[in-house]
């Protein structure tokens, strides 16, 4: 079984991360066997955007929207901005025009990794923020172009809740919570809103009580997400999945990257019905580029999350192996303090943390 | 000089933390003496909806229009909502009614309280989220009864930034960090937002630029939420005062009350032109309600941020050193370990600890 990847290697530390996830990607292929994977590397950022004035290419539109999966680095560079002042985003474009709804975004802690909280119990975080990518606040993105109030007086953007998108949305947490107790997760959603104070976010917890009723076998229950916040600095150990709307996941998925050290292993699904793109949740840190010194886990993790997203979409099994092996190995490697990125403090650049997975 | 103050007990512990309040600014006042402060009780909150159908009672709208400052418990019971699921908040009203656009919300670690975070440095931590109350996200704020789409398939919510409030919003910011310089601060401001993605929030960043130009003695900086909400866990030691949107706010100054021992502690005000409200930051808690076991220091400390307000705007000096001998007095009883409130594992419910100040 073919799968056919278009891959956006982006800007800055984007192409050293996706040369190093691509690296452990085919390792795992050849060793799992089953399946072959073939990158199709197309062009889109902010360095494409300076020489084109267009922040993705028309290839890799079409690949994006005709091959099995994408596969991102990392977009912008902070010198390169629209007139407005807002950056580069074309991924923001790409997560609406392929509704990439449902971004899950995992944070667990490895071993002998920044834990940043004393209570012991820190080194057993292992939840995932589920971020909604299409709507929600995110709606009114500069990059969408929405009309509506924007003088030098006032200022007016849209938080948008739609039923069938949250649906879906709410539906994904389940499975996916329901997915993670049969490894041994703890069968548990939260729902995060402010429903005691916004009619959307009311909405988006009614939708979630209705879901609910069809998932008896997880836990279903909800959250302020200034509470959560709190939560997640206080008892982050306790919780599985949590589904919120898109700025609310923005925010807490960075949180919980800070909890587990940073954003470096900070990997990013984001899915929709017809298309998945998969990329580390960190920036292109255009000051480290081409230095060999980027963590490269977060992209490696993302691509580990690819694997499983085509193994779900096409029924073939080994793509499940493939995506075990590649987190088991970054487990073990942990573990066994094979893997000291510069990032911790560590001697290692990206090419030596991906020699030894 | 004499100080008339609205004083709305609210629900829950919201009477047991506003009797203590009530008792240390009470003695505060006859050990510095040069002014006196009457507490005038008035009626709001989910039991009075109840009882009554109305929120807030005529004479406490009065009250608060009228008299010096408001000084607030708790409002909230879980049982007791409006028809379409939110919840009994007339202090959103006041923020709007009053223009309450500042929100001051000190996060300062003292001694022998929780830590989360395992670096020593967090024992330093000693920061403002100054939160936005009156536009942002909270303008839809269900309670305001904006025209807008809200029908069972979508519902939509507005978030505003204005320039009036915000030119007013970060020189309180700019002001706010003058005068902690003068008491040892860092001299910081770092403006959070999403700039990157929000024309909304480009807005309020480019007004940040602006003002900061007359403030050559403050530093200056910005950082996107969803990168702060990260460094809040990574370095938190280093911010000074953060200022933000409403919604962003309400997040960070929580995650920011979780770093330093929970929402016992977490003292608000909400500062207009013409009107003061003082609040702890935490619920109404009803299962404690009338037990003794609420921690009194969030309201405590509210009180202390009145008295410096009060001072502000009458100039009478006495009260900055009524208020300050409150804040010396809960750092010195923490320091000598002589406040242990139950909610930290102490042994001291609310009378005791209001005892030892
Ligand atoms: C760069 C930015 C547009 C993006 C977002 O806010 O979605 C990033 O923060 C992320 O989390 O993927
Ligand atoms: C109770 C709620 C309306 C309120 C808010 O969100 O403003 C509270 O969380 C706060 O922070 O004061």
């Amino acid at each position: 079984m073919e799968f056919n990847i278009a891959t956006i290697k982006g800007d800055g530390i984007g192409v050293d991360v996706t040369d190093a996830a691509m690296a452990v990607i085919g390792a795992a292929q050849r060793r799992v066997g089953g399946f072959s994977i073939l990158f199709h590397e197309v062009d889109a950022g902010a360095a494409y955007y300076r020489e084109t004035g267009r922040d993705i290419s028309p290839e890799a539109e079409r690949a994006a929207r005709e091959l099995d999966a994408i596969l991102l680095g990392a977009i912008g560079l902070p010198t390169v901005r629209h007139e407005d002042g807002t950056e580069i985003t074309p991924h923001l474009r790409l997560r609406e025009e392929f509704q990439l709804y449902a971004g899950v975004r995992p944070v667990k802690a490895y071993a002998n990794t920044p834990q940043r909280l004393a209570d012991p119990r820190a080194r057993s975080i292992d939840f995932i923020v589920l971020r909604e990518c299409t709507e929600g606040l995110f709606y009114s993105a500069a990059t969408h172009k929405r009309k509506g109030i924007a003088n030098d007086d006032e200022v007016q953007d849209i938080l948008r809740i739609t039923r069938p998108t949250t649906e879906k949305l709410h539906d994904f947490a389940f499975h996916l919570a329901r997915k993670r107790k049969e490894r041994g997760g703890k069968g548990r959603v939260t729902c995060v809103d402010k429903s005691n104070v916004f009619r959307s976010m009311a909405f988006f917890r009614k939708i979630f009580d209705e879901r609910a009723v069809a998932f008896p076998d997880i836990r279903a229950d909800h959250n302020y997400i200034d509470a959560q916040a709190l939560d997640l600095v206080r008892k982050p150990w306790e919780f599985d999945v949590m589904v919120m709307e898109n700025m609310f996941g923005d925010i807490l998925s960075d949180l919980g990257g800070g909890l587990v050290g940073g954003m470096g292993i900070a990997s990013c699904a984001e899915i929709g019905d017809a298309h998945g793109l998969f990329q580390p949740a960190h920036g292109s840190a255009p000051d480290i580029m081409g230095e060999d010194k980027a963590n490269p886990l977060a992209a490696i993790l993302s691509g580990a999350l690819m694997l499983d997203y085509l193994a779900d979409r096409s029924g073939n099994e080994t793509l499940v192996a493939a995506a075990e092996l590649i987190n088991d190995t970054v487990a073990a490697a942990f573990e066994a303090n094979r893997i000291r990125p510069m990032e911790y403090g560590g001697e290692m650049g990206t090419k030596a943390v991906t020699r030894e997975l």
